[in-house]
């Protein structure tokens, strides 16, 4: 659940950045003050839409009376052409905010459509899709919440929530035990481990060691069944590395927990949304 | 030219985000507070770099002391595997800012090379690439600045510091002549004006008025290079609308001046750059 | 148009530095919580209205329910005792505010005041009094709104979004056509081109440069004809320097487009408006 | 005592609110980025320098390796054509600050130079020159700071650290000896009570108070005089209205020992200066 | 009286920091978007209420519809097992804000309990009890509210707003007369003055100087009571150092004006407060 | 690992509330600007030393070339009278920035010598002293990390980075076995659920559902150790409630893992720490 104490601020830091110093001066210079109007935002392209709720506060900051009648809430799929949303208030607050409202629906819907289309083909499957940090600056909760509004889940929100073992991490400590064993001893109760291995000779040692998650980096289908028969069930198992709408199924066929998937977050590519006045 | 007063405000966000209220939990728990580490920013894929300086900026927030050699400043090409830069400090900072540091450069990074790729099929034509405000919020700054360093121009950065009469406004106003004769009553002598356009009719009506440039929306090459002789320098020309790899060439040779393309703000994909140590 | 967005910061911000840590000690202490008041807002001297809203929202901002009766809005005149407004609301919310919301409106009427007896002065003219970057730090855009409250109209608001080339950049470029020339292979289409010239040998070249607005600094009226007569529409013409109650009809009798003035946002003097209870 | 905690602050926002987003297009364009150049401070009149410190900042923010050489530190005099200081460093940064840095120290120094005027036209006498609360919104420090500066003293810096009994207050407590209870039984111990009186028969009352400090509000030199006589030393007395370089000396052989003058902040005039590179 | 203006910002920085970036996942997991609660705020120990005002804006800012029965208002004492307040709204926000809002309620409450107990104990003599600047970094205000709601007092609120000399700043100025007479020559006419005091030789220095209060420290009741005698109503005089609830009868006993706590702030235990849904 | 990304902020605004608008007036009155004085800061009690860094932080913020000789670093058992560090630099800084280096290292040292009593009476057992969330607003990251300097582990930072069940959840959600069901199906893998039970009825449902860890509230020990027989190792216990000096030996005891101490954060008495100069 997205509170308005978390995007509020990001909306507010949007408009800013757009109405400059001097504000929109096109429509301050054309539209009468209070003139009104109804505002349709509609998706161009199939899709599932993300991030309604901090588009209409786009609105609402530039006119608290903004009325919105609500066709397909965060979560919802639309067709090309669909309407998601009804905005009715001032002209000028509309047209003003029009933009900021839409880079951020347009961003965060398409992470959701993205994440739409890896978890369909992995249906059936076991596996969930997952995220990573690979986000945009500033917006990572948002995209992140995009990703479960698409169908996935999130993998760790920060440095500092979940421990993630990787390959330098290993080298400098000198190996997967002493790496383990220096974060069991600093770590609290409530905290997670996971381990990143490459291979499965890492996995077994892995095996023997107090851990949560192994991630299996860059495998394989072929490996990664070997490797999920390995572990049968003792820890949580996570795939990474070249996930593709053509590679997906085969990974997920696999028998792995998780598939993350960088790119959902930092290249996945806008939907086409617009608003006809 | 980008001031730290710029970007800084947006590392330390960044690397706040990341980490959290309890920091990089692995890499405290594992890596000594002394050890130190040399590492490598390297392309994985053939590209223009852009956001250099953000990243260092990322890995000088946890290391005042961190030494960089630059060996492709933000501007340069560089092929897979290439070395961007070695970054010299304590393994700690280098290790926390990581992510930070690569999600913002890929993002950049991955701007100027679609920035690049547009820019080289126009080659020997008259035609400017530019960007528009369909930018992530809160990193417009950064993105047109990638922009640039493409190769590309840039359009206006906010609703403020030029006009942009679209056809919202002109339908409100009752016509485009009274648009554009509001406009001129109401904005500053440095401001310039520009109107969109979907017909040739339309452009003749501009034609008439005190306008220093026509936005020729979605028309395609042959109406476009009517349009330009239609104008015959009188205003800038600026094309919209269904710009690809594929299209840009025709529509560069109908001898616009100025081709403006949103998707190279929302939606290029991340250059793929690595961290190696 | 001012945002609420743009000014409610500002008027945070100027509250919270009136009211410290202990708030205001001295109405706390002596009105009861719930007496309510009404109080005029009313000009002790003869001027033009700016600032009211900025200054309501400081009464609102301590009591959202205060109401206003509006008599002269901003960019209305008012003679010396004229009511501009009454307010209603908690008492301790009228006295705690109301420093704040005078010294904004007092500048800001100030500013407004002293635009409108210059636009008064060249009256029957071509010439629009325009203001400069000479604002105060931190109040830009609601020195410029005041500016246009006074029937004047706004120079670049910011080092951004128009070019100004001054004889420091003509020094360093060696010339003013290699530094026109720079600029315009950096610089977008959307932004416009000013050059500063003191002579009339300057200006001559200047006219064969593509460059939008000329400054014409320093010159007497009888230079400026000169000037204004040289240009012949080619270009807006700007004077600037010296510019007082007394030269501005001189000067815009010269024919110039723009008279720039930079005391109108540095040293006008406040308009006395009081707060009466 | 100005802590650079203090001012960084606003000269950070002064400097980001006049390059906007894109920055000093002008400068960028034309400038080498590593040109360097030495520029100097100069008063156009006569006057005292204040918020040369301030200034210095910003061009420091910009260039962190400037070098001052100051001639004139703040609190000195300055006479037309004096330089203040001497700057050098990148031409970029002494280029994109000057406007800020002179926005600064024109008002600072405006003030302060008004100050001394009123100062030596009391000498001699036992009375300080003290500003009030009209002070510019966001600051009130900075202009407090130039008043020391110019030879004043300082009043209260909000409504916080000092009672100020107005009429408004009277009225509503009914009375000057229960809005003085009301107070006295509130406040701390570290805090000075000051009333206003309008009539000797008020400060006959007030004379029987507990109270630190008297405001004597538009009285004329010969009741002022009777006034002074009337504490005879049992508390401060403070005169203001109608206070001007033609009234003050009056004013102060009345004996008074405070006279607040609100003006000095709002409404003195920039001190010119400019930056000679 | 503290505005919302004041401790909004707190509340609402203390929401983020315990809402991180993923929210209250528990409450968001288990409790429907739509459920309503009612919440009862009940102290489980006897005490006095402190803090409810800014409880309750953290409700409201999670739902701003929450409706707040309050049995006893901040200043009121109530029993273990007293109802404080009643508040109804939607669940999750109940859930979710409770935590934030006892965490504040328990350290206030706690600080006004403290020096109610204090208060208590000095019934019937001429002291007053009152708070030190050793107070939680960023709380100052909400804990000297506190203070006043347990029936004490404030001393300043910090650096700025009345001077206190101790003998660090006597040692360097050479003696406390040289100390007095560079403060008066520098402070304005509403700022009073402190001096600390170790014996009474240096009371008897002091009382020959014009300071406004004596800070008598770390001195018996015995002595005490000669320095009482001694300043003869000249100074007001404050007692510090080793108050306790056994001992603070006897120091007021002595007839000191003040005795001043640091630990009422500092280290009182919190008042255990719950919400029982 | 503390990064002055993190306290820095705190630092810089903890400053600011003291020094207020006007400054340290007292210091800044009588101390030459550049006298230079060492600085002692001394245990007055028995203790463990936490904040070190962050104090200095505030001596550095006010005189960059201030020097520090640790003696005792944060970790570090102090005796009464011992030296913590000697701090040289600006007399002013040392003495304007003493209160808030004072406030902030004597809040976290008091914390980290409570968790060290509570630690040192376990010692021999298996149970590990760990903190909950009751905290002070805006220091939770410094409160967590001096339990940590004590020999203490963390629990959650806040209600996003791990689940906790509670009584409301379970009441809502209609039994334990329903809400731990919500739990698994909404969030991410990398996140560990803990519920809390009151009686081992409850334990033994709870024992046949995918839980990390189990929160044994108010249970006495005999019960405790029937809870940890119960559980058998299938999951970590966590036992709270009514734990002191007293009773934390007996506790652990019980052979729970983890041990969860409120009043650690939100009432541990200040370490009385003084600044010697």
């Amino acid at each position: 659940m997205l509170h308005p104490l978390t995007y509020e601020p990001i909306v507010r830091a949007a408009l800013a950045e757009d109405l400059g110093r001097a504000g929109d001066i096109t429509t301050d210079s054309i539209i009468p003050a209070d003139a009104t109007a109804t505002a349709r935002l509609a998706a161009r392209k199939d899709g599932r839409v993300a991030g309604l709720d901090v588009a209409i506060a786009a609105f609402r900051t530039l006119d608290p009376a903004v009325e919105v009648a609500v066709e397909r809430p965060d979560g919802s799929d639309v067709a090309p052409g669909g309407t998601i949303a009804t905005v009715t208030g001032r002209a000028r607050a509309l047209l003003t905010a029009e933009r900021t409202a839409l880079n951020i629906m347009g961003r965060l819907s398409g992470i959701a459509t993205a994440t739409r289309a890896l978890v369909r083909e992995v249906e059936g499957t076991h596996a969930r899709i997952v995220c990573t940090r690979k986000t945009t600056p500033g917006l990572r909760v948002l995209e992140k919440h995009a990703v479960r509004l698409g169908g996935g889940f999130n993998h760790r929100f920060g440095l500092d929530d979940a421990v993630l073992i990787k390959d330098n991490h290993i080298a400098v400590a000198g190996g997967i035990r002493p790496a383990v064993e220096r974060v069991r001893a600093n770590i609290g109760h409530m905290v997670k481990v996971e381990v990143e291995v490459d291979t499965l000779d890492q996995l077994e040692e892995l095996l023997t060691l107090p851990v949560d998650v192994v991630l299996l980096d860059n495998m394989d289908p072929a490996t990664l069944r070997r490797a999920v028969a390995l572990v049968d069930g003792r820890m949580v198992t996570e795939a990474s590395g070249n996930v593709t709408l053509g590679t997906v199924r085969a990974i997920a066929e696999s028998g792995v927990d998780m598939i993350s998937v960088g790119w959902l977050t930092h290249s996945a590519p806008n939907l086409d949304i617009g608003l006809d006045i």
